[in-house]
């Protein structure tokens, strides 16, 4: 029955890689640094596009595709963009294959080599706006809301299922806008959907804030961000949005006659989400006995499974279950009925405990006898038992109350382990002792942010949106900040 | 307002390739083979993804998500299979870029070059088969229902949009089973699950059938497919399922032990649908005004657009038009209103019809003074005033008349195109003067089938899965043969 599953005071990152394993979401594939997704895994994946999407749509975008292969000349274009990728990038440089003259195998066919190298999108700017020179001449064309579903690559020399892999899923979104205010509004409003998709139905809280310079996307004049802290005291760049300015309508000449008559260059912004959200999830809420997910993502919402020696007590527990069932799928929540005869209910009990099915409902022959049913939380590890009667009720109100309390336990975890400090002897003793985000004063210098980078490991991860903005000095150098930012060690 | 669309008998690849950008559906890309699907296309492909992957959870199906890279060696592992991709498959050879030395720009770091190339996938029964064997011990981890949506790339020397593309996007199914019988009725099932959602959503008709040993996949057994007739008299392969036999479970030496504790290898089916399917739809139904859409793949099954000169014009209008907006919208059926005004009703007009938009509504003063609208049809361009009280009926009865008016006259236009032959002459002759699908009797020789192939152009499209049984003697040969084939030039 043991899981056999390294506790997260043991070795946290061990914890984390085999809960990955163990709960059936990834593994390792043979090829480097990529991942399969399991179907599990997967199946948490399709929750969290389909209501990503839907807060997509619901704000006027529309998706679209554009091709997985970028010519190196158009990536060379925006200059800060090909220096921010440049290092990890997958090239396809032949497209045929052969027997070897020397009867050793298959291998490359030298003959077909390509005369320009396509390189493997780690991102869309550069293909997408080539596009769009196409799609825009006046402000009648603008804006442009596109976003697209799509596998990308980096070349990551160490990876981490989905935290870090070579190949990833993600979604972004490239829009084009008349002006610079636009531009602006919409790289803000995506920022707000993320933080909106990622407490609601992640339960998992985030700050929201921008970038310093040095922390920026490759080709970025502003990058909003949404930073969540794990149980570990590590924060996770959870999303991105970024107004690129005119970077790349200059880098790839797209102009538009504006409402006066004159032509300008299109604004724009990008914004993205990837698997590495599944990281976060997991990290997020699951324990030492596995994963806990929030019911609204949560493939299975609640299981049932039928405690019986004889054919009658299976009959008469699946008539309890069966009726049950109906209910609850009638209100619109998830239901799985685990009847198998080939493994014993220990064994499912665990298996669901490790795969964070919310609530698990047990029919035994007792129960039947008395009208009851036993309901555990996965959240709380919490057994109850109540009349049938009041079971879909009670459960209803469960997905709302487990939802809530995951994110309540997580804003708990992160305000305790959110610190202000003054100093920096201060700064550094919380990070070795506590973790977590540490908000400090900083002069705003990159020199100032790499030496306490190379110092301590630690990161600007945002400068906060918030409305806490009294000014100061500077941990590290004295000199005047206007504000404190969150610092953290960070995925 | 003239769309400037060459006719369908003037040069029907020319109005295809037109339609599919003029309609806003896709575009060829700066990438050499590779399309943009733009957000009308893909919002299409949306739709059918959706009914697709509805399907196959209905069918007992999990999506997952395997590696875009599959190592060389994997792919030469099983023999036919390498010799019917090798020819084009597109390889990743290194995995860094950097700046020239002479500063001539980016280019390809040579000591970036990896060990073992990368192929892009081009189907991923190797990578999946890999991994199989870390699933599959005992029978109790059989059968696997997996299917991933994913993009695949195969390096084609002539490209059309949708029809053929290097890269394009497709779901793969992959399953693994106990038994040879189990695999087979998979494969023959999702030959069933395709037809289905091909006739009842894009409303085009399909023979069910098998493929001949020639024209099987790479790797298969027995190649199941769905054959559809365009209207220039060719066909167009629109799905395929493989029963793979153990070919692929013995390339990977993925073994499991059977109820009664022997070892056997597993038994394998794959299939597929890609964004080909787009090319089919269009091709089907559409005529020389553009696109038309069956009502259950429509983005927009019903567009309103309001006439008016004056803003009092404009307000009646739009009181009509919002209450019917709630009403259809109650029916669940999908409304556009297109009250712009950058754009006179004609042109709007225009782009409806040039956009397959199923109903299209005005609604003009004289309609707001006599309680009417116009209603017309894009399947048969004819409109009608009906009473404005009559329009909820009318329409939702339009979605279900249109969507089987479309199969029907595709349905007709097949069987008009289909013709029995029985010598090699007359063969040539209907080839030649009326194309179309050609039945006639075959040898069952690859001889034979190759020399109609080389002198005819016409290939197999599929020994047909009816009850047409008639044995005869080959047209070419005078052999004898079980049954009729359907012969065809194909996309």
């Amino acid at each position: 029955m043991a899981k056999n599953l390294t506790t997260r005071s043991e070795d946290y990152s061990k914890w984390y890689n085999e809960l990955v394993i163990k709960a059936d979401m990834a593994e390792n594939s043979g090829v480097r640094g990529c991942m399969v997704i399991k179907p599990y895994g997967f199946a948490i994946w399709e929750r969290m596009q389909a209501e990503l999407d839907r807060m997509f749509k619901e704000t006027g975008h529309q998706n679209a595709y554009f091709p997985l292969f970028i010519p190196k000349s158009y990536f060379s274009k925006e200059a800060s963009h090909v220096d921010g990728f440049a290092k990890e990038c997958a090239v396809v440089t032949h497209y045929r294959l052969k027997n070897a003259e020397d009867g050793s195998g298959i291998v490359v066919d030298p003959e077909a080599k390509l005369e320009e190298e396509l390189i493997v999108r780690p991102t869309s700017e550069t293909i997408i706006w080539d596009t769009y020179r196409k799609w825009v001449q006046s402000y009648r064309d603008l804006p442009i809301l596109v976003n697209q579903w799509a596998n990308v690559v980096r070349w990551e020399m160490r990876t981490r299922l989905f935290l870090r892999t070579t190949e990833f899923l993600w979604q972004e979104g490239h829009t084009a806008h008349a002006t610079r205010e636009e531009a602006i509004a919409e790289a803000e409003q995506m920022m707000h959907v993320y933080a909106d998709f990622v407490e609601n139905y992640m339960a998992v809280p985030v700050i929201k804030g921008v970038k310093t310079e040095s922390e920026r996307f490759a080709g970025a004049l502003e990058t909003y961000c949404i930073e969540a802290l794990m149980q570990d005291g590590k924060a996770l760049q959870a999303g991105t949005s970024h107004f690129l300015g005119q970077n790349f309508a200059k880098a790839f000449d797209v102009k538009f006659t504006t409402k006066e008559g004159k032509q300008d260059y299109v604004w724009a912004t990008s914004w993205g989400v990837s698997t590495r959200l599944m990281g976060a999830l997991i990290m997020t809420h699951s324990d030492d006995n596995g994963l806990v997910l929030p019911p609204n993502l949560a493939p299975d919402q609640v299981v049932i499974v039928p405690i019986y020696k004889s054919e009658e007590e299976l009959a008469a527990a699946s008539e309890v279950a069966r009726s049950l069932i109906t209910d609850l799928r009638a209100k619109g929540i998830r239901v799985k009925f685990d009847d198998r005869d080939t493994h014993k209910p220990g064994w499912k009990f665990n298996e669901y405990e490790l795969k964070g099915v919310p609530v698990r409902i047990a029919i035994g022959p007792k129960d039947v006898a008395n009208g009851t049913v036993e309901i555990a939380r996965r959240d709380t590890l919490s057994k109850e038992l109540i009349k049938k009667e009041e079971a879909v009720e009670k459960i209803a109100g469960l997905m709302d109350e487990i939802q809530k309390n995951l994110y309540s336990k997580a804003f708990g975890f992160r305000k305790e382990h959110t610190t202000a400090v003054s100093t920096y002897d201060e700064f550094k003793e919380v990070l070795e002792t506590k973790g977590g985000f540490i908000a400090a004063h900083w002069d705003g210098t990159t020199e100032t942010e790499d030496r306490v980078k190379n110092e301590t490991k630690a990161t600007i991860r945002c400068i906060p949106l918030d409305d806490d903005n009294e000014p100061g000095k500077c941990m590290v150098t004295g000199k005047s900040s206007a504000r404190k930012v969150l610092f953290a060690k960070a995925y």
